[in-house]
Parts: structure tokens; C-alpha cells; sequence
């Protein structure tokens, strides 16, 4: 298994590969369903317990960066027009979703469930992950075409909380045509709200 | 059990007694974790299999009823300042939240394992809910206040996603200040965005 992820990933590091390999084996234990232990995950991906805790706090921050596996950061370009980059940024393919939203299901899933691993997730990834959205508001703010008086964190909220409840609570899927429409239309609501009036 | 509830409800007819006690055997039972059948309701709630059936069709549907129970309607007033209606409505107690927190979460948890749970969720119980603040909007725009080109469900996803978004992504507590103020800002700036320009 070490082989094939060398083979696989040529140019990389051998750090990386191990890595890789224990968030494969983490991964595959999620989604079997199984209870995650470290001692698991050894059994699993066949790296040692003190490399692991060499990378990784403990159980839960390995989960998290298990459950963050495949995404990508939301990737908005901060040239021309904001509103267009932000429609696009967010249709690409579905919301801030850079992995299938089975994957998706199941990290919001297990963040109801251990209040430990959604806020670990929350400070460890998605923040670094809205760094995006709030640099192509601020920059809004800065080109005056944003209020100066925005509030960044709500307004991020209101952006990204449309396109949870789509799977959270309609149950929809994001690469719906009209799931699509319907966020586009709230994003432009939302757009419309942050507008400088002067 | 059938004399506590009863004794409970004096007024109450027979029949939503039944109910009632099915409905506290299905919540006990969620929340003890157990896999849910019919059966296990029958022997949990001392109820009948078909009294049962006679009021649900099946095992999914009385789970989204369990699910919904203590849950009210938003009770929005639709007289004086709308913007303040709506932010008096979802400030009450957190969101459209009225029940505890845990309740949510677990609601979303396993909604988010069973879509077919999920979507029999949202067409019996979240689109009805939703109708308040529907009415809300359509109200003004009918006086004016809001743009006539308002897509209705759009709104309403972005307008209840924010709360979501504080449970589901962040785990924060919606009973929480720092939550609320977050939220009105939100709210406000999609007020703001839906605003009639003319």
C-alpha cells in the first residue's frame, strides 16, 4: 500500500505520502461506519502510532483533516467584477464543495454528533477556507462599492449558510439546475444588501 | 402511561392522546439511539400497530412527526414595521427553533443519514412553517416595501439558512448573544436586499 501511494503521487515527498496514507485509511473507517481510534487508523493504514501523533494532535483533529480531504479553497478572483466572481466561484460545483456531497453529508453529520470535532473542524478548516470570501468583501468595501460598515462574519454566514440549507434542510442536491437558480438568486439578494447606497 | 397522559390533558380528546403518547415513545426511543421499527413503537408507547398506521403511514413519517414535536410555527405579525417583525420572530428563542438545541441537532443528524426521513421532513413540516415568513414577504411586497421581482424561496433559504448555518457549521448556540447579533446583522442585510428601490 505504501508502494502504490509512492507510485501514484511520484514527485512528492515521502512525508506527504504517509500523510495521505493515514488520511485514506481514516477515511475508509468513516465511511464503513466504524468507531475511530488511533489504534485503528494504525491498523488501517499501517503507519505507526508515533508518526501519526507526530502529525496530528490526536483523534479528533485526524478526523477533521480526514473529513477535509479533496476540498479546496472557494478560489474567487479578486479582479473585475466581484459579484460575477462570486456567482462563479460559488456555481463552480455547488456551493464551497470541492467533494462529493455524500462526503459532505456525512462531515455535517458527524459534526452533530461531537460538538469536539465541529468546532475543531470549524477553527482548523473552514475559517481558513472563508479567508476568500471575507478578502472579496473586504475588497469591495475597499473599491467602495461595499458598505464600510459590513459585518464580515455575518455576511459570510448569510453567503455560504444559503447553500448548506439546500443540503442541510431541503435535502437537495447541489448540481441541481434549480438548487443552483435558487442560490444564485439569494446570493444576488444578499450582494444587493452589502451595496454601498452612496 | 395512557392515565399520566391523560391526567396531562384533561380537555384533550382521546385521540391526540394516542398520538401524543406515540410521539413521546418514537422521541424517548431516538434519543436512547435505537434503530426505530414500528414494533419497538408499539412496545415503547403501548399503542397498537393500527392505531398506529391509522394516523401514520409509516415509520418515516411518524419519525418527522416525533421530530417536529414542541415545534411552533414562527408566529410572525404581519402589522407595523416588517423588518422588525421578522427580527423580533427569529429572535425569541434562536431562529425558528422552539425546542432545545440538542433536539435540533439531533433532527438534523438524522435527517442528513436518511433522505428519504429528510425530504418527508421538509414536505410535511418545514414547508409548512415556512408559510409566516412567506406571508411576511409577500406582504411586502404587496404595501411596496419589498422588490416585486423577489424570488420567494430564495429569500426564505437565505433568510433561515443563516440560523442553520450557526448550528450545523459553526456548533455555536443560537441562544448565545454573540449568535443573535450575528444573525440580525445578516437578516438586516438581506432585508436591505430585498428592498423595493423604487
Amino acid at each position: 500500500m505504501a508502494d502504490t501511494a509512492v507510485e501514484r503521487r511520484p514527485g512528492r515527498p515521502r512525508t506527504q505520502t504517509l500523510d495521505e496514507r493515514v488520511l485514506e485509511g481514516v477515511s475508509a473507517l468513516l465511511e464503513s461506519g466504524e468507531t475511530l481510534s488511533v489504534r485503528r487508523v494504525v491498523e488501517a493504514s499501517g503507519v505507526s502510532k508515533a508518526a501519526i501523533y507526530r502529525r496530528w494532535p490526536g483523534i479528533t483533529e485526524l478526523i477533521a483533516a480526514a473529513l477535509d480531504r479533496g476540498r479546496t479553497p472557494y478560489g474567487i478572483s479578486l479582479s473585475g467584477d466581484l459579484l460575477e466572481n462570486l456567482l462563479e466561484a460559488f456555481s463552480s460545483d455547488g456551493a464551497e464543495v470541492g467533494y462529493s456531497e455524500e462526503r459532505l453529508r456525512t462531515r455535517l453529520r458527524l459534526s452533530l454528533a461531537d460538538r469536539d470535532l465541529q468546532q475543531t473542524y470549524w477553527n482548523s478548516h473552514i475559517t481558513r477556507r472563508r479567508a476568500g470570501l471575507l478578502e472579496l468583501l473586504q475588497l469591495g468595501v475597499a473599491r467602495g462599492e461595499l458598505r464600510a460598515d459590513l459585518d464580515f462574519d455575518a455576511c459570510c454566514d448569510l453567503i455560504t449558510g444559503v447553500f448548506y440549507y439546500q443540503v442541510v434542510v431541503r435535502g437537495d442536491s447541489l448540481s441541481d439546475p434549480a438548487t443552483r437558480d435558487r442560490c444564485r438568486a439569494a446570493l444576488r439578494v444578499a450582494w444587493r444588501g452589502m451595496l454601498n447606497p452612496g
